[in-house]
């Protein structure tokens, strides 16, 4: 290994070390801050953040990329780093080749993991395209960045707690105008938004994601008219008040269930569930307890549990490094999607774990049994909030933000309208009209925290989940069954094998190729809709 | 204000933010951290020591603070920074002083408070103190300290949790090498200790403390045997099982009535009890809760909880300085065991909060009465455990770990002989000797932490909390029955106005002289131990 490239790696490490560092501060915030805390605290991040920056952007760290580059002859080395003209592929996928040992799909240009290059020019890529990133970005927008949504998130706590948009909504606006500055100082292919989606969703364009998402709703609008019309399920026993404390016994089981463990990570509560890693070995999944809503805790927890067991299963080698984290945020989302709606929403699931539920509340559940409660959970019904959502509504939630964030960004929409346009694109998406802003354009916590791009991973997360479960189908044919005993383990192993090792090793395009030996395809996720809804017997 | 002093500041905004983060690392490494994020937890935390270590010793901070020094025209104030030849008062103290406004006791040489350089000179004293500390250590130093003391912890829960000194021995061993190190690096007046013992009592040299804890061995020796021989008391029902919710709902009772405000705080669970700022609004402590040990948590809450007062208690316009801080560890010490001891320990007290722990645990505490207790929390019996030691043995626990840690550090003893040198002077001290290493050499934290020069720093805090004490009588002559009736927030008040808000502003031995109008009297203590154990009947 040459000395480039050893420095390079020994700065990224203090930029992880500095990033795991943020996350705490970020982490402790959310979940156990004292209120008064949070004006140092802003600082404190900003700091953090920006050392942070300050490291990637020396003069120095360019200079080495350079000499690394070279030695290591990357230049022969062009990664799939893109969706546009991926084409679809035709069979094969990743199971084959590591059975053959070293041979690399199609289109996927690293070495095989068996040659020296294997690593040294995944990382150089990865650390290369957040240098160029960040070198972009002023370090007076970086620390403003920090210091205005580390507000902002307050800020948005308090204007949801009081359903009052306008607490939030200067905020907003100076997080929209740094935004854009920062969409400008990127640079992008054809639209500010493509600077911004890039972030999150490595390659990906937003003219893609626009005619994604047109087929989608092509798609699900009829399916959840079909569905809606014929499905007779009663859910409310959800409601009948589930006390905290046993809520919390039951999301550590199903934790513990799926494969997570307590030794590298920990189950907390926060207004907003979410999963971070303060380490390789620290990776930490958060939800809440509704008393009067035992679903949001379960499928809360089991979402996160689905992130929190990609970070888990990144290969140790990788950690404290770039290559130790996921590949992308859809690809993040297709796991927590597939644990929470693919696995977590079966009837074999449930058949499992609902006796395991009804010992903890014995009361409440009395006149329920296992398939009342699969059916239950997989009611389809135009609703308010995104993450309570149902699986067939959900993209529509995700395609609505989707479509504000870009007229904003573009300038077609201002913040201080956003409460009516969020009000009226649900009317016309999804039927319903949100009696408050609470339920409304203030339900989520993203755009507090500066996260504009990142909605449309969501959807894609629903996508590429499908795509990778038809994957495993095959090589698991009696997954169902497996689910149905409890053997969740089996699932998790083919995830880490195919998939969590990875971490940021392939990109997103060539990952997806490489496992189901296509490129992105949406029919796997709409055709396992319909068949899911035609076994319920409601389609 | 002059450019360099400004600068000087902002640069000491920064430390301050990056030792607060440092802070939390190691406050969420104690309460909660998953076990296996210990090696990425303690680069992190050598990381920003490290960072910050840089800021501190950076060429340009020197060439400031002289600018600003001679800006300020400090070379003519020479604040009172020894306890050396500061002979004794006669009276005036801070009350007197205050009232008149302006005036300062003799021997104190910063400006009143009304003068503009009154901030600037106790700033520069202070920052440049750390400063030429700081510059002395090398990074290298810096961050092995750190790094070793952060595994060091880890391997004293597992040494201390299985009862084998040999865990920790090659941690403890290199922990010494390196503050011998650190001694020799920042050079010392008379000894390599009094090196250490600066860190934690500025200006407190090891001769000082040698000549006051030979007195108090002599007092307290007999003052022990005295009382252990008259004084009959069960405390027996301390063990009867009381379960940690319990505890843990009167703990945050005590905190409440004691004035700790939860907007800027928290209690947590950590092995051995804590109080650490995270912010000038974020000062947390600790407790544990032993089911079969009612007074563990009870005192453990009420002693930090008199550190989380003093640094709650400093004026606002000093945090995010290094003015917003205790000025020493002997003068926080006696904060806590003011509030544990004097008051947490008193009759009154107990008269007025005993029934609201007997709501809590009525079975358990069903033939004990208010006074019963207030005599079983004042039982004196030699024992092993030093943070759960009465008040009058307490002291020499301390002498205990100061004669040990001087002989470590004279080369005199090796930390493989540590054991069986704890256990005899154990023996001879208090007549005791302890049965494992668990209940002896194990049982603190801080050697581990790598605070070799703390120890002392808790019985000069029995010293000055009741000198302080006893001008606080003076002032607030009722203030028995304000406890009685449970006015705590008097005392707390008094605190803060004498000595809390001021921070780090006065030295230890200046704060002492206004407040009290005297230098370090131990006697104050001796009579306060007589007084209180006559009245009990047991002397």
């Amino acid at each position: 290994m040459s000395k480039a490239f050893e420095k390079l790696q020994q700065i990224d490490k203090e930029i992880i070390l500095l990033e795991h560092t943020s996350a705490l501060l970020q982490w402790d915030q959310e979940t156990g801050m004292p209120a008064l805390a949070i004006e140092e605290r802003s600082d404190q991040i900003a700091l953090v953040q920006g050392i942070a920056h300050d490291r990637m952007t020396s003069p120095e760290v360019g200079e080495l990329l350079g000499q690394a580059r070279s030695e290591v002859g990357l230049e022969s080395l062009e990664a799939e780093t893109s969706y546009a003209g991926s084409g679809s592929g035709t069979n094969g996928g990743e199971a084959g080749d590591e059975a053959g040992g070293a041979e690399v799909s199609k289109g996927a240009a690293l070495p095989p993991e068996n040659d020296p290059r294997f690593f040294s020019s995944a990382f150089l890529r990865v650390f290369g395209r957040n240098y160029e990133r960040e070198v972009k970005i002023p370090r007076r927008l970086v620390t403003e960045l920090a210091q205005t949504t580390s507000r902002a998130q307050a800020a948005w706590i308090d204007a949801r707690r009081a359903d009052d948009f306008s607490l939030f909504q200067p905020h907003l606006e100076k997080i929209v105008a740094l935004t854009l500055e920062k969409a400008e100082a990127l640079g992008y292919p054809e639209q500010p938004y493509d600077a911004l989606l890039d972030e999150f969703e490595p390659g990906m364009r937003t003219s893609q994601v626009e005619e994604v998402f047109a087929d989608l709703k092509t798609e699900l609008t009829p399916l959840v008219k079909r569905i809606t019309e014929s499905q007779r399920v009663d859910d409310s026993f959800r409601g009948r008040g589930y006390p905290a404390a046993g809520q919390r016994e039951f999301s550590l089981n199903l934790l513990r269930e799926m494969g997570y463990d307590f030794d590298r990570g920990r189950l907390d509560e926060s207004a907003h569930p979410f999963t971070t890693s303060l380490g390789g070995n620290d990776v930490r999944v958060t939800t809440r307890f509704h008393e009067d809503d035992l679903f949001s805790a379960i499928f809360g927890t089991i979402h996160e549990g689905g992130h929190g067991l990609y970070e888990l299963g990144i290969a140790p080698s990788y950690h404290g490094s770039s290559l130790g984290e996921g590949t992308s945020l859809g690809i993040h989302e297709s796991q927590s999607r597939t644990w929470e709606n693919l696995i977590g929403r079966s009837l074999p699931f449930w058949q499992h774990h609902f006796p395991g539920l009804k010992r903890i509340f014995p009361k409440q559940l009395e006149d329920i049994d296992a398939e009342d409660f699969g059916r239950a959970v997989n009611r389809v019904q135009p609703s308010l909030i995104r993450i309570e959502a149902d699986e067939v509504t959900y993209s529509l939630h995700v395609i609505l933000r989707f479509e504000l964030e870009l007229a904003l960004v573009n300038r077609n929409l201002e913040v201080k309208d956003l409460p009516e346009a969020w009000n009226d694109l649900m009317e016309q998406l999804l039927g319903i009209r949100p009696p408050s802003d609470a339920d409304g354009v203030l339900q989520d916590v993203h755009w507090s925290m500066g996260a504009i791009g990142y909605f449309p991973t969501y959807a894609l997360g629903n996508l590429f989940g499908a795509q990778f479960f038809n994957r495993l189908q095959q090589d698991i044919p009696d997954v169902d069954k497996r689910i149905g005993g409890g053997d969740l383990l089996s699932i998790r192993k083919w995830q880490q094998e195919h998939l969590h090792r990875h971490g940021a090793v392939y990109t997103a395009p060539e990952l997806l190729r490489r496992v189901t030996g296509e490129s992105l395809n949406p029919r796997y996720f709409i055709d396992y809709l319909e068949q899911k809804f035609s076994r319920l017997n409601v389609l």
